[in-house]
C-alpha cells in the first residue's frame, strides 16, 4: 500500500499572494506567505451598524431575502446543469471524432499490415487534447488541477483556498476537463462538476464578478462568509446532482463534508438547487439526444437499468460482499515532484501517448473475440484479427469513454469478458490511473475507481460463478462501489448516490455495508484520498469531533497567549503597526476596556476598510465622515480586502484615533479558560467561528483560540498526536 | 379551513406526574403541574466527575464505547423492523378473518336477501376491534394514542414529554394500532412505527427497562440526555424506514425533525439502523409469504412498480403539478371534547361502526361493476349485483385494508373506476379520516391522506384525460404527494420517502415542486398537522431559526431576571428550599463565587441526587462520604429523579454544608447582556442548550435564559408576536 503522494501545489506557482505583497520581499515574503491559506468567518459579526440594517428591515423585507435566497438556488442549479450539459455534449463530439478517425484507420491498416501508424495517430490524437487541457491548467490557473473536491471540503470547512472560487478558475475547470476526457485519459468528468458547481454558487450569489470587475449590485446583502458559504454547499450539491443525477445525494454529500450546523430552510434550498441541477440537464440533453421531454438522463454518468431480477441478492452474498469491500482499498497515489509548469505539461501528454500505447498493446495482443450481438451498445465496436460478425472484447474497455466501459462492465451479459482479459485490464487500467492521479490537469477520480473496481468485481463474479451461480453484472457494481469507497471513503452520501445512479433502492443495504467496510478497513491502513490532500496542505481543517482522548486539554493549553488587544478607541499608528506585523499575523483582536476587560472583537479585514476609508477621529470634519462609513462599504471590498501595505497612512494620521464601537462586534462568544478542548472543539464546529476569546474569572482577555490552534491536535495510533500546521 | 381542533390530553388523565407529587394538593398540585412538560439537557454537564471518568479512558475504552454504539443501533434496527413484521401479519390475519367472514356473508345474503345482516356483522366486528384498542389506550396508557410523531419531535426538539419512550407505551401502541387497523378505521399503521422505533432506542441504548424493574448492567454510559437522544433519533429513523422501506427517507426525517447539530458518525449510525430496521422487516417478511431471501417487500407500505413508460413525465404537467399541490391543502381536525375514557372508548366504537355503515352504503349504492381481469390484484373482490365475471369496483377502495387501496389507486388501468365514485369515495373517506384524526385510538395519518390524495388525484387525472392523453395512476401519486404534504408539511424527508416507496427516482423533481407548493399555500392558511399539535400543548418548541424581525431584542430583555443563585458551598437547608420552592420552579442554577460572579451551573436532578445521597459536609466522617458519590449513582438515578418532596432531611442536617464544587459544570455557556435574541437563539439550538447563564462585564449572573424564554416569540401575521407558554 504504497503512498508516495505528491505535494500537490494549490497555490500553484508559489506567487499566488503576488498581487498582495508588493512591499515585501525575501524573508518577509515567507512570513507572508505562511498565513495562506485563511480561513472563512462563519460567525456573523454582529456590530452595531449590521444590527441597525437588520432592525430597520420590515417582515416584508426579510421575506424577499428569502424569496431572492430561493431565485439564487435556482440561477445556480440552472447554471450548473449547463455547464454539465456543455461538459458532456464537448466530450462526446471530440471524444467521437477521435475514435472515429481512429477507427477508421486501425480497419484501414488491419489488413495493410503497419497499425503501428494506427498507434502513432492514436497516441498523437491524444497527447494534443491533453496538451491544450495541461497548458491551460499549468500555465493560466494551476487551481484548476484535479477534482477540486479536496478544495471544497477545505471551502466548506471553513478554511480559504486562495482563487478556489474564481470565474477564471471555472473557465479553466471546463476547459480542463473537457481536454483530458476527451484526450483519453484515466480520468473522469464528474468530480469537477462538483468544483465548478461551486464556483458558479460564489459567483451568482455575490451578484458580481470580480475577475471580470462587473458589479450587477443585486444580492449585496448576501456578500459575507456566512451566507457566501451556504449557497457554496448547493452549488457543491448541484454539481453532484448533476454529475450523477443524484439530487438526494448531492444535498447528502454537502451535508457530510460541509454543514456543521442544519438548518432546515437551508437544506431544502440545496435539495431545490441540486433537483433544478439534475432537471436543466436533463432537459436539454433530451433536446440534444433530438428527444425533447423524455427524461432519462439525469446525470453525467448514467448506471443504465438494472434489470428487478439482477437485483436480487441473497442473504449468502451478504459476507461476500463485505469481503469486497475490505478488497476495495487500494489508496494509491504515485507522482513524481514536478513543480515547472512546461515539465508538467510533457508529463500529461507523455501519460497521454502512454494511455494510448498500453490500450493498444491490450487490445492488439488479446485474441478474445466475441458475437456481435443484435443489441450491441458499443459505439466502436472493433474487429481487428477477429472473424466478421465478431469484435474485440478488450476493445470495449479500452477503445472508449470510461463511462461506457462501467456500464458494459455492469450490464454486459456473463460470458461477454475472459477472466484473463479483465485480470490484465485491471492491473493496467489501475497502474495509469494511479500515475495520471498526479497530473497537473482537472480530471475527476469518481469515474477511474468506479472502472477498476467494476473490472475487478466482475472478474471476481466471475471466478465465484465456478463454484456457485453468481450474476457478474452484480458483482461489478459492488466492486465498483469497494474500490470508489476504499479511495473517497464516502459513505452516507455515496450510498445514495450509488442507489440513485442505479436507479434501484434494492442495492441500498448491500452498497452501504459494502463501503462502511471498505472505510472501516481503509482508515486502518491509510487515511482517504481527499483527506491525504488536505492534510498535505497542512490546513487547519477541522474534523467532526474533537479526539476522544483530548479530555485533558483545556482552553488554557490550547489558547495563543498572549494576545495581541486594541482599545476601544485605539490610536491609528497602533492599529497599522499591529497589522503590519509580519511575526503575529492574526486576523481578529479583542477591544478591551481598562483592564483588559473584553468588550467586543474586530477583524482585520474590519480594521482594514476602517484604515482604507480613513474613519479617523480627531482629524477635520471628523465625526461627520465616521458616520459615513457604512455596511454597503465593507461589502464591497469584499471578500478581496486589500494588504495592510497598500495602504498609505501618513504621520500625522498616525496620530488620530479611531472608534471602534461601531464596527466592532460587541458580543464575541467567550469561554473560561477551565474549559475542555472537546467543549471548545463543539462551539467552534456548531458556529463555525474563527476566533473564541479566553477570559478569566472576571471577563479579561487571557487569550485566544483560532481554528489552527483546534485542528493541531489529531488521533495518532498510540492517542493523541500534535501536528505541524502553517504557522498563524 | 375549519380547525377545530382538539386539545389531545398527552398528559392523559392529568396525574401524569402523582408518583411525584404525593405531598401536593391543591393549588400547589396545579403550579407543580404548570412545569410539565419539562426539558431535555442536550449540553453535557462537564463536572469533575465526568472529566475524571473521561480521562481515565484509554484509546482503547474510546473504541470499545464507539462499537457498542453500533451495535446498540443495529439491535434498534432489528428491533424496530421485528415489531414491524409483526404488527403488519396480525394485522393481515385479523383483517383477512374479518373480510373473508364479511365477504362470505354478504355472499349468502345477496342472493337470499337481507344483507342488513351482513351490514352488521361487518360493523360489529369493526367496533370490536377497535373496542380493545381503545380500551387499552384510554384506560392503561393514553399517551399511546395517535400517531405519536409529534411527541417524538418534541423530544428531539428537547421537550420532554412525560412517559413518550416507556416499554408500557410502546406495548399499547403496537397494540392499539394493530387493533385499530384491523378495525377498519381509516387509519394507517405506519405513522406509529416512527414512535415504536424511538421508544425500542430510548429502551435498548440504556440497558435497562425501568418498568420491568430490570438493570442489565451494560450500557451505562449511554444514560444521559445526549446520548439517549442520539439513539432516539436513530429509532425514529428505523421506524419511518421499516414503515415505507426508506432508510435513507428515515435519515432525513430524524434530521429535519430532531437532529440540530448534524455529526457525521452520528448520521452514518442512524443509517445502519434504518438499514437493519428495513432488511429485518423484508427478510422476516419473506419468510412469512413462503420465499425466504426474495427481499422484495422493504416496507409496510409498497407502492409497487411504477413502469418506466409511466414514470416519464412531460414539460407541460409541471404546471398541473404544481396546481395540484396547492390544492393539496386540507387540514382539518373536527373532534369532539371527550376527556372520559369510557365515552372516548365508546366514540372510537361508534366511529368504527359509522365507517362499516358508510362503506357498506357506497358498496351498494354504486353499481360501478368492472370485469374481473386475469391478473387481478383483489384479495376480496365482491361480486354484489353485478354480472357473472365481474366485481364492484366501489369495494375495492372500501373493502379493502386502505394500503391495497392506495395501491390500486396508483396502479389500476385508465377505466378502473368511475369518477363519480371516486368524488363520492373521496369525500366520505375525507369526512371518516378527519372524524377517525381525534380518536383515543393509535394510529397514523400517513395512509388516509395518501389515499384521500390518490383519489382526487386519480380523480383529476380522469378528468384531464378528456381534455389530453393522461396517466390516471401518476395523477394518483402526485395527489397523494399533495395531500400528505398538506398535512405533515414535511418537503425534504418526505420526498424521499416518497421516492423510496415508489423505487424511482424519476418522480423526484415533480413530487418536490409539489410538496413545496402544498407546504407554501398550506403555510399561508393553517401550521401543519403536528405542529398545531405541538403548539396546542404550548410545549417550549424551539424552531430552526430566530424569528427574523427579533434583532430588537437582546438577552436582557429575554432572559429570566433575577435568578436563584448558590453558592459554591451552600447550606442545605437553603438547597431544599430553593427547590421545594414551588413558585418558582427552576431546573438549573447557576453557581456564584462573592460578588455573583459565575463559576458553574448546577442541574436539579443533580441536586437532588446529592440530597438522596445526603452528601454533605461536617457530618461525621464527611469527606470519605463524599468521595464516594460516583457518576454511577447519577446515572442509576437517570432519568427518573425522585421529587424533593419524598426526599427527607433532618433538622440537623438542614445546618450542614455542600460542597458542590466537584458536581456543578464548571464551565457553562454565558452570554453578555447585549447579545441579540437571534445570537442567543443560534448557541441554544446548536448546542442543544437547557439554560444559558446572561453575565455582565464583569462575569456577574444577572439572568437566566432558558429555552422557554426563546420559545415564546413567533412570528405573526405583523412581524413578532410573544405567546403564553407554561410558565416555569
Amino acid at each position: 500500500m504504497a503512498n508516495i503522494a505528491k505535494k500537490v501545489s494549490w497555490s500553484g506557482r508559489g506567487d499566488d499572494r503576488g498581487e498582495r505583497t508588493p512591499l515585501l520581499n525575501g524573508d518577509e515574503e515567507v512570513k507572508y506567505n505562511r498565513q495562506v491559506p485563511d480561513t472563512l468567518d462563519y460567525d456573523n459579526s454582529e456590530n452595531q451598524l449590521f444590527l441597525e440594517e437588520e432592525r430597520r428591515m420590515s417582515h416584508m423585507g426579510f421575506r424577499c431575502l428569502e424569496i431572492r435566497r430561493w431565485v439564487i438556488c435556482g440561477l445556480i442549479g440552472f447554471l450548473t446543469g449547463l455547464i454539465a450539459c456543455m461538459i458532456d455534449i464537448a466530450v462526446e463530439k471530440l471524444a467521437g471524432y477521435k475514435y472515429f478517425a481512429v477507427k477508421l484507420n486501425i480497419e484501414k491498416y488491419t489488413e495493410l499490415g503497419g497499425l503501428s501508424i494506427s498507434l502513432i495517430l492514436w497516441a498523437v490524437l491524444n497527447s494534443a487534447f491533453v496538451m491544450f487541457g495541461a497548458i491551460a491548467v499549468a500555465f493560466v490557473e494551476p487551481i484548476a488541477a484535479g477534482s477540486g473536491i479536496p478544495q471544497i471540503k477545505c471551502f466548506l470547512n471553513g478554511v480559504k483556498i486562495p482563487r478556489v472560487v474564481r470565474l477564471k478558475t471555472l473557465v479553466i475547470k471546463v476547459f480542463g476537463v473537457i481536454c483530458s476526457v476527451a484526450g483519453g485519459l484515466a480520468v473522469g468528468k464528474e468530480g469537477p462538476m462538483i468544483h465548478s458547481g461551486a464556483v458558479v454558487a460564489a459567483g451568482v450569489s455575490q451578484g458580481r464578478s470580480t475577475s471580470l470587475k462587473k458589479d450587477f449590485k443585486i444580492f449585496e446583502y448576501f456578500r459575507r462568509d456566512t451566507e457566501k458559504r451556504d449557497f457554496v454547499s448547493a452549488g457543491a450539491a448541484a454539481g453532484v446532482s448533476a454529475a450523477f443525477g443524484a439530487p438526494v445525494g448531492g444535498v447528502l454529500f454537502s451535508l457530510e463534508e460541509g454543514a456543521s450546523f442544519w438548518n432546515q430552510m437551508l437544506t431544502w434550498r440545496i435539495f431545490f438547487a441540486s433537483m433544478v441541477s439534475t432537471f436543466t440537464l436533463n432537459f436539454f440533453l433530451s433536446i440534444y439526444h433530438g428527444k425533447p421531454g423524455e427524461l432519462s438522463s439525469p446525470g453525467l454518468i448514467n448506471f443504465g437499468r438494472f434489470d428487478s431480477d439482477i437485483v436480487q441478492y441473497n442473504l449468502y452474498e451478504i459476507p461476500l460482499f463485505i469481503i469486497m469491500g475490505a478488497l476495495g482499498e487500494g489508496n494509491v497515489t504515485l507522482s513524481l515532484y514536478i513543480h515547472r509548469p512546461c515539465l508538467q505539461v510533457m508529463e500529461a501528454m507523455l501519460v497521454a501517448a502512454v494511455t494510448a500505447t498500453v490500450s493498444f498493446a491490450m487490445i492488439y495482443f488479446s485474441n478474445d473475440c466475441q458475437p456481435l450481438g443484435q443489441d450491441n451498445t458499443e459505439e466502436y465496436p472493433l474487429q481487428l484479427f477477429c472473424a466478421d460478425g465478431e469484435y474485440n472484447s478488450m476493445a470495449t474497455a479500452f477503445f472508449n469513454t470510461p463511462e461506457r466501459s462501467v456500464r458494459s462492465l455492469f450490464h454486459n451479459p456473463p460470458g461477454t469478458y475472459n477472466p484473463v482479459t479483465l485480470g490484465v485490464f485491471t492491473l493496467a487500467y489501475f497502474f495509469l490511473a494511479v500515475w495520471t492521479y498526479g497530473l497537473t490537469v482537472s480530471a475527476g477520480v469518481f469515474i477511474p475507481s468506479l472502472l477498476i473496481g467494476a473490472a475487478w468485481g466482475r472478474l471476481f463474479g466471475i471466478l465465484l460463478s465456478f463454484i456457485i451461480w453468481a450474476d457478474p453484472g452484480k458483482y461489478a457494481l459492488i466492486g465498483a462501489a469497494a474500490q470508489l469507497g476504499g479511495i473517497v471513503r464516502m459513505t452516507l452520501s455515496l450510498t445514495v448516490i450509488l442507489v440513485e445512479a442505479t436507479g434501484n433502492v434494492t442495492y441500498g443495504f448491500p452498497i452501504m455495508l459494502v463501503l462502511m467496510t471498505a472505510k472501516i478497513v481503509g482508515d486502518y491502513f491509510i487515511e482517504g484520498l481527499y483527506d491525504i490532500h488536505i492534510k498535505l496542505q497542512s490546513v487547519p481543517f477541522l474534523h467532526w469531533d474533537a479526539p476522544p482522548t483530548s479530555h485533558w486539554l483545556t482552553a488554557r493549553e490550547v489558547m495563543s497567549s498572549p494576545v495581541t488587544c486594541l482599545n476601544r478607541v485605539e490610536k491609528v499608528g497602533r492599529i497599522v503597526d499591529v497589522l503590519s506585523n509580519t511575526s503575529t499575523i492574526h486576523n481578529g483582536f479583542p477591544v478591551v476596556a481598562h483592564t483588559r476587560i473584553i468588550c467586543g472583537l474586530i477583524l482585520r479585514s474590519q480594521l482594514i476598510v476602517l484604515l482604507k476609508h480613513k474613519v479617523f477621529v480627531e482629524r477635520a470634519s471628523s465625526r461627520l465622515s465616521q458616520r459615513k462609513l457604512q455596511l454597503k462599504d465593507f461589502r464591497d471590498a469584499y471578500p478581496r480586502f486589500p494588504p495592510i501595505q497598500s495602504i498609505h497612512v501618513s504621520q500625522d494620521e498616525r496620530e488620530c484615533m479611531m472608534d471602534l464601537t461601531e464596527f466592532m462586534n460587541p458580543t464575541p462568544y467567550t469561554v473560561p479558560q477551565e474549559t475542555s478542548l472537546p467543549r471548545v472543539f463543539k462551539l467552534f464546529r456548531a458556529l463555525g467561528l474563527r476566533h473564541l476569546v479566553v477570559v478569566d474569572n472576571e471577563n479579561r482577555v487571557v487569550g485566544l483560540v483560532t481554528r489552527k490552534d483546534l485542528a493541531r491536535y489529531h488521533v495518532g495510533k498510540d492517542g493523541l498526536e500534535e501536528l505541524h500546521l502553517a504557522q498563524t
